[in-house]
């Protein structure tokens, strides 16, 4: 095998109570990425289109990540790859555009080179490229866009990653307006410390969320997607938030919340009917509003990565 | 029916990661109760041997919980109860001995008129009692042993009980150090606010340990059961802690912490042998520190209070 063509999916890190923890990958919504064998050894990145993004491998995500791989390789190899990313998740997003195209590229280059690597070695490699794209080596989304599903990140040393079961008939609408929150912006409004009375009451909902998908309990899954901590600090960052969120659980979604540090804001949906009806109200109101927006329906995508042509 | 005998188990709340919201049964540590209807409307407590607590229904844990019962019922009852208690668990100890005494006595009040209330409802009846012993009206102990197993209690009003899976062949050790910690100066000794990087550690551990127990992975149950937050305050108030806390998992126990609000240890182990092996050391390890203690190998309790006799 010399080339590969994947779908790389966006995904929602945080997830109401499960800030810097839990996330989920998406199905539907993601980058189209090439990898192929090159005579010439490293990483080079041929072509980007759909966005504006450096093509220097040192300076790109996907790049960053796939030399990570490459250093660890045991055996030295006299080729190298090159990758073409047609990029679909703006970045800003929040919901892991960075992250895609970092896990696209190990994803691909370990198939390429017969799988050295386990899921948890290529998660490491990844999360170069969000060291890269944000300053920190986070999880969050590279997780679930490599493992597909519900993820957990267990923070002590070593860093454990759960996969988590998947609700059954669960949809996701993201609302994404198009304006820009800064990751940094949204990681100096937070405060450094939080009262240990909401953390109690944050970490029950962990628990519980983990003991609804393991129960498919969805009444006890919409419970446990509350957010004491973050969300009443970052969605002062995001234009009509209140009023999408009112909205959604009006219309009977099971929860809604940021998509990582913003702007997207997801909802969970039991069933396509449901998530359309969300997502058609949700639309009606932000058209008002005078903000570009995109606005998707997805399942929860079970596997991540998938393979679309190999050759 | 008129009259019950039962045990009603000790109780470990907060379980390191868990503080405030996990919580799970003892089996062999526990009160004797005995219950019976008598002509006289109310709540007597006839006797209590083992430990000195008041007679007073409105001042007795169990008799107050039993009011609160009894003020919910939707028909007049020409009889009463009269209460017996045989006390084994001390109170003060940190293994729910409040808890103990008030669950048993709403749930043979229950049983004795053909269980008008469900589980939950008598959960809400012995958080009185709680309320009575230490001013707050916690669920923590009163949930597992009305249960039984592990308990995970989701604060959101209204509050929910999750019942979670128990760990096969799963021991544990408690060591009573016999001291008193008030549960007023434990509860001072905690800050108000902990740093949001600590509290998401903490939380990435609830829900690791939830998943632990569905799937059970011992290991990981092992890995969860990190208590940032309240342990290294806590801790300092009960001599000898940390010395004990590495003996046990130095022997192989699966975690070791504090139960409740101390001053009991308690350590978590697979297999009966690994317990014995656990009790061994750090009964040797005690017996050098000139203070007094009980310590006790329990295994899980699954079903939580249980009947003894019936007439």
């Amino acid at each position: 095998m010399n080339e590969l063509t994947i779908f790389s999916p966006a995904t929602v890190a945080n997830i109401s109570c499960g800030f810097d923890v839990l996330g989920c990958c998406l199905d539907g919504i993601g980058d189209e990425m090439t990898i192929r064998k090159i005579p010439q050894k490293g990483i080079r990145i041929s072509k980007i289109t759909g966005m504006d993004l450096p093509l220097e491998t040192e300076n790109n995500v996907a790049g960053v990540a796939g030399l990570a791989l490459l250093k660890k390789l045991k055996e030295d190899i006299n080729f190298g790859f090159e990758i073409e990313i047609v990029k679909k998740i703006k970045p800003g997003s929040g919901i892991g555009s960075s992250a895609a195209s970092a896990a696209g590229a190990v994803f691909a280059i370990n198939h390429l080179l017969d799988k050295p690597f386990t899921e948890l070695e290529l998660i490491d490699f990844a999360r170069e490229g969000e060291r890269l794209a944000c300053g920190f080596p986070i999880t969050d989304n590279v997780a679930p866009a490599l493992l597909g599903g519900f993820t957990l990140v267990k923070h002590d040393e070593p860093q454990k990653i759960l996969k988590l079961p998947v609700l059954k008939d669960l949809f996701i609408v993201i609302l994404h307006p198009q304006i820009e929150i800064k990751t940094s912006e949204a990681r100096a409004i937070l405060p450094i410390q939080v009262d240990l009375n909401l953390a109690v009451k944050q970490w029950a909902n962990v628990g519980a969320f983990v003991h609804a998908l393991h129960t498919q309990d969805e009444l006890l899954f919409a419970a446990s997607l509350h957010d004491y901590i973050v969300e009443p600090h970052r969605s002062k960052l995001i234009p009509g938030f209140e009023e999408i969120k009112d909205t959604a659980l009006e219309q009977g979604a099971l929860g809604c919340g940021i998509s990582g540090s913003g702007p997207s804001i997801f909802s969970f949906c039991k069933g396509i009917q449901s998530a359309q009806n969300v997502k058609d109200k949700l639309e009606k109101i932000y058209r008002s509003k005078n903000i570009p927006f995109q606005i998707h329906i997805s399942k929860i995508n079970p596997v991540g990565i998938q393979i679309v042509e190999s050759k």
